[in-house]
């Protein structure tokens, strides 16, 4: 493994990159990667058999062959000596990212996982998280969990802005998009078209699921400002619309839901410190409200930002997770979290190599 | 020093912090350090001789003494084996702050600075860079220059907003802030009241200076991002008011100078690809300019933040070079800058405690 160079090596070989999951997330990651002068993509890994064999650039539709087959073996391509980093688009879930995590770690490969519970696993799991950092410090490779959401609006973003704040007493933070684009499967998870006594009942059910993230992203706010969160609650209400919203998907009538108010709290015990609200709906601006993310530190000084139209999603959660690459080869071996890290920024030109030297 | 502490110690003592210069910045970084419990201010620094002896809580203002004496004697102060960090409160000009840089590194103590070029030595003095560095290197401490602006609103917060970006364009921010509050001082450092003539002869005599740190930012960028930057352009514009603008200090007559507006540009070769303004001027809202911090990351995606109003500039400044003070300890020796440690954080509870684990 290349990865952990020291200063003054001026290594300019491309960082060598696995993709493993090869969805909508996965290929957009590889391709990605083949964008970038500074990396490599020198393996694919992936579950669905069909795959297993193809040229990986014909399952990408990059329209050239690449050399590099799809495999559902992972311990064929994953190897210390020719790869410095797997990327991991599988689940959202840290404990399912395990067994795959193992094997990697386990072959010497520094890991990124787009795995929204990955963000910060001591959130909810503590007793992964030690285990994931400690082979990751026995293997002497980094591990990371990132996106767009955790990862970086919702929680490095916040942070970063209080970077100047002399106290924060607390932070508020709402992302507001358009689910308008997506199909049923998403419309369904958010429970987009049902009547407010289905959408509850789906909420109860567990078959409305709203944002994946909050208890990650407050957990990385809390331990980055110091604010002491010690209790997550999460509320899931409908958006009642109050006017006819419709994409080809669904259709929504006045009086039913447009989509999923997702609201997470933290708490250090009586007080409310950190308030992330996520409402996800077809058609906000039916009802007047813009699409965007906007945050607002309650502190000595007050920060209050907007940003319009919100960071395109699934687009940054794919450049987020390409674009940390050169510091996580870059880091001290163990379990990272984004406010752990330097700032990811955008891979033009020679910048991966640079971040090597 | 306690200083390179490893990943699993837990040293629970506070981080050890000299103050060198008690100007209006330096006094309120060493008040803001006193007010955190994970920091102790254990020495100051002042080369105005008036000072020396005084209790520094006397010298703050703090309504209660610090058993800290005031001295214009660094050395007497600085020992690696008693200090963790200084802060470096005395000039804008990284030359300038070469000697008292060369004394707390060769005691063994890491650094912060507000000088504006110190945020990126390399932007206009890569020998100094190149010095600094070595020296770091050799007496095992961490530099590091920092402040608002450069150092975080135009650099650092704009190389974050790209961390999602498959690609970037070009990048370009504004700062629009209100000099009103500002003494006389300030006024003639913008050319605050004078006829568009005298603004012009100010800035080919250099007495009319607008803002510290262009190509600092703009190197910083580009290093990160890659745009290949390899010319900065820099032009003080007059701001020439239509309606009369008024402060205790100043007033300003239609056709008379409200302040300075500074664009700094940054080119690879013939194209533009970073674009900073700062128009600092008195009472903007007289002619409908919301004060406010502007970026525009043209890319893919499309990144348009806005904050209003600006991030508090004096106070920011005050508040960053204490924040980054636990990743400035925990970072490997040599000189960084911003974009190189992990994004600081307001200090709040225990958190400068948390960040040395």
């Amino acid at each position: 493994m290349l990865g952990k160079s020291g200063p003054g090596d001026d290594v300019r070989e491309p960082i060598r990159v696995v993709q493993w999951g090869l969805g909508t997330m996965g290929s957009g990651m590889a391709r990605l990667v083949l964008a970038k002068p500074g990396l490599a993509l020198v393996g694919a890994i992936s579950r669905r058999s069909e795959l297993a064999g193809r040229d990986l650039g014909d399952v990408l539709g990059v329209g050239r062959r690449l050399r590099v087959s799809v495999t559902d073996e992972p311990e064929t391509v994953l190897d210390a000596a020719r790869v410095d980093v797997v990327m991991l688009a599988s689940t959202s879930w840290a404990r399912d990212q395990m067994p795959d995590l193992r094997t990697a770690i386990g072959a010497g490969v520094n890991c990124v996982s787009i795995a929204e519970e990955m963000a910060d696993v001591e959130a909810q799991s503590p007793e992964l998280a030690a285990e994931i950092d400690a082979l990751a410090k026995a293997s002497g490779v980094s591990v990371l969990g990132t996106g767009v959401n955790p990862g970086f609006v919702l929680d490095l973003l916040v942070v970063t802005l209080t970077a100047g704040c002399h106290s924060v007493e607390r932070v508020e933070a709402s992302r507001v998009n358009d689910l308008s684009p997506y199909g049923q499967a998403v419309m369904a998870s958010q429970g987009v078209g049902l009547t407010p006594e289905a959408f509850r009942a789906g909420v109860a059910d567990g078959s409305i699921v709203g944002h994946v993230g909050f208890p990650e992203s407050i957990h990385m706010i809390s331990e980055a400002i110091g604010l002491g969160v010690n209790r997550v609650e999460e509320t899931r209400e409908p958006i009642i619309s109050s006017v006819r919203r419709e994409t080809p998907h669904v259709t929504v009538e006045p009086g039913m839901v447009a989509g999923c108010e997702h609201v997470g709290v933290g708490f250090r015990d009586e007080l409310e410190v950190v308030r992330l609200v996520h409402p996800q709906q077809i058609h906000p601006q039916a009802e007047g409200q813009d699409t965007g993310d906007y945050i607002h530190v309650h502190g000595e000084p007050e920060v209050d930002v907007a940003i319009r139209p919100e960071i395109a999603g699934g687009q940054a959660t794919m450049g987020i997770a390409v674009n940390v690459i050169p510091h996580l080869v870059a880091a001290s071996p163990g379990l990272k979290r984004m406010i752990d890290l330097p700032v990811p920024a955008a891979l033009m030109g020679e910048s991966a190599y640079v971040r090597r030297t």
